[in-house]
């Protein structure tokens, strides 16, 4: 018997008018919650609005995956923006998708860097203080989802923010707990029941097995699913089945 | 002695980036209402969070001047939107512009719609009713500020919003009550003395000489005004004297 | 025998960034002609190269795919712009493919006005003059793919360009030689060997029965097919081998 | 008696649909060489023909001021763009005002990096050697205007492109010839009498006083004067004019 939990979040919503990518139907029925762009690096408005209507149907959480102001790049391209327009942009964002979710009746529960931004606030004081004041803009409260031990983390305790940490089933760990870089050998983990077996370890004793083959703890109150392909919604499902089989609930964090 | 108020509106915010338009601050001494640009056709995030600052400061109205996504353009070119993309995009500007409203500790108090768009729903229905359902979406109850007598009034009225009519002290009217299109000779009027004393006695009495000679009813509670030259800020500034001269009070619209 | 021979046009390179639409690699198997997105409804920097480097290779020839400036809308929005802003953003998307046709060691052979602008200046005598001289500014001589009879082929006729009718065939036609519009009814057809026999009928007799059963005449020296999903692209291979069975000379128009 | 000659360059065009910044008209009457903004941190395409028009009817040369995509940031936000994209845009922006300067009879005669981009491949040697690579895209042999000694040169020379020099009369260099940042005190400038005689010197002698008061050698064969400000004009004039009474002849490089 457990009582442990576990929170699944994905990228939903990251169309762009014309172009669709995330499964956004079927990740819904997998996530408990919904990382929706928010017209930054993807989302048009019309899709911000259904994708919120989908997500509260499911009872689904809501959360603003805020970024750089780049669609040609999807938000991938690391930018030096001054501190008061990054604040700016990002509470412009939260304020956007609010209003879709409130009206589906739900409400923006948390905020997710995307991309490139989510990798520069790990070590950069300045922009992850940036953000942090955009979400005390938009809203006192909200909680900050991102990687544990970040600077974004650091500077949204010090400001009284909740702080949510967040791992990957299928990411190779260094033994300080960072994240082996992508561009590595063997730092994307493709085989699903390593996948699985990796999610439900961190999931119940918050270890997993680094890539040196020492156990390093990884304390984190949300999994990261992917959802941009076909196969990533069927590896997001044999997570979740997976952790539920070991007994542990798969539900938004509190 | 009369019990005759009037509020004073002027678009504001209208820079992007590195770009400035609008002399806010000078403006902002002036109006009583500001229609702050929220990004589709000028207004940078930075911008909105500081007009909005500045306007709550003054304790001047804050509403959405919401447009047609076209910076290039400005948002003077008509687009056929459809119904549903017009609806959210008009939703998304509306909550973009309430988190820096009420970072200042105001509120989104209207809304209205910018340069082609504001044209269109003068006579499209659909794009009017679309307009009206982004506000629906974004907040219950906000009033819509434009012409009497649009489809835009129509729809806002149907749909249980308040609606504020709005004159135009510089531009000639026909007799039944529209605008001398802008192309016509004689559709804007430059000579302050003349708009000062039209602007007085619209809304003084409810009444303008048309470009034929005769008296024409215009129900407005609301003057606008331009701001983009320093002459239009002068003469801004002039309307709002005569007014008061007049014993015109002049505040925001109730 | 016959002498009779047809080109094929597709959209390509439809994509932005990290969307992608249409199947460039095996669309350019079947085509004759490539119409390029430039940028300003689809079409990033990166796969404009990609594109010309790849249709060079295979020898299709490549064309310019002007539209408005709507990457929300993907070009699908009619838009009222100024005629002079209308033919400079023209010639701009022109020189910008030019550059990538003649880094492949080839050229941009013709324009093709893409989306709510192709259908807007089949009847919009200015919107037409305005892309006419667009692609004047742009380069002298280039040839004007549009629907026969349009404001377009008239205005591009006077000033001395070459014009390329096309037609389709997976869409009914009215027995005016116009298109039934893709609202109603029967405006497009979905079972290929329809599809391939109309196409047939039309390259070799340049005739197609109208939607009220009526033989109406279709001159058109260019057949356009659809690659954004994948069995339009399977559809496009039988329409070639059905035009190639049939006798009929498959190549890019003189 | 002097057979020094030097080129004066400056930003133009750098507006975007309704929005002005540089003086194009009275700039195009003091320097030699335009920057002309092709369309990613400003300049639409209406107004890169008429600057084009105007130069050329002037003898300016023209030159393609190209830039990271970034309209809200105008281009002075550093980007972590990976060196195909890069390549492809700055080939992409030549491109585009290649077609306004032949348009006008002329020829896109140099390229210069705007803003950010500029700074980031004085030193960055991937995005100098994207940038080297988007001109060859684009062109062959075509003068890249920068920093002397910068990365950008560096690879330029390698290509085999020729390089042209630039210096700034109103900026502070150090004793290796770098320029004093700018958020250092005494990096700008503001002294016209101050800001003529150190360009004359560098005109005449290729010498300079660094801030620490020593000479320094300044090899540049253009000055790069500023636009966006009234005043900054009537200086920009001053140095022509100082520099012609100093026998040096203003004249485009080589």
């Amino acid at each position: 018997m457990t009582l442990v939990s576990m929170d699944l979040n994905a990228d939903l919503g990251e169309g762009f008018g014309r172009w669709t990518l995330t499964d956004d139907e079927r990740l819904l029925s997998v996530v408990t919650s919904a990382n929706v762009a928010c017209g930054f690096h993807a989302g048009d408005a019309a899709t911000m609005r259904r994708v919120c209507a989908l997500a509260a149907e499911r009872g689904v959480r809501i959360g603003a995956q805020v970024s750089y102001r780049d669609l040609a790049g999807f938000g991938r391209r690391a930018m030096d923006v001054p501190a008061d327009e990054l604040a700016a942009e990002v509470a412009y964002q939260i304020g956007a998708l609010e209003v879709f979710a409130r009206a589906a009746g739900a409400a923006v529960a948390y905020v997710k860097p995307h991309g490139a931004l989510y990798n520069r606030v790990v070590h950069d004081e300045d922009q992850a203080a940036a953000v942090v004041a955009g979400v005390l803009l938009a809203s006192a409260g909200l909680p900050v989802l991102g990687l544990p031990g970040s600077r974004l983390h650091e500077a949204a305790g010090k400001a009284g923010l909740p702080v949510v940490g967040e791992a990957f089933g299928d990411r190779a760990y260094r033994s300080d707990g960072s994240l082996l870089p992508r561009g590595q050998e063997g730092a994307v983990l493709h085989e699903p029941d390593e996948v699985v077996e990796r999610s439900v370890s961190m999931a119940r004793s918050g270890v997993v097995t680094a890539h040196c083959g020492r156990p390093v703890p990884v304390r984190a109150r949300s999994l990261c699913l992917h959802g941009d392909t076909p196969g990533a919604v069927d590896l997001a499902r044999r997570v979740r089945s997976g952790l539920e089989s070991a007994g542990i609930r798969v539900e938004a964090f509190a």
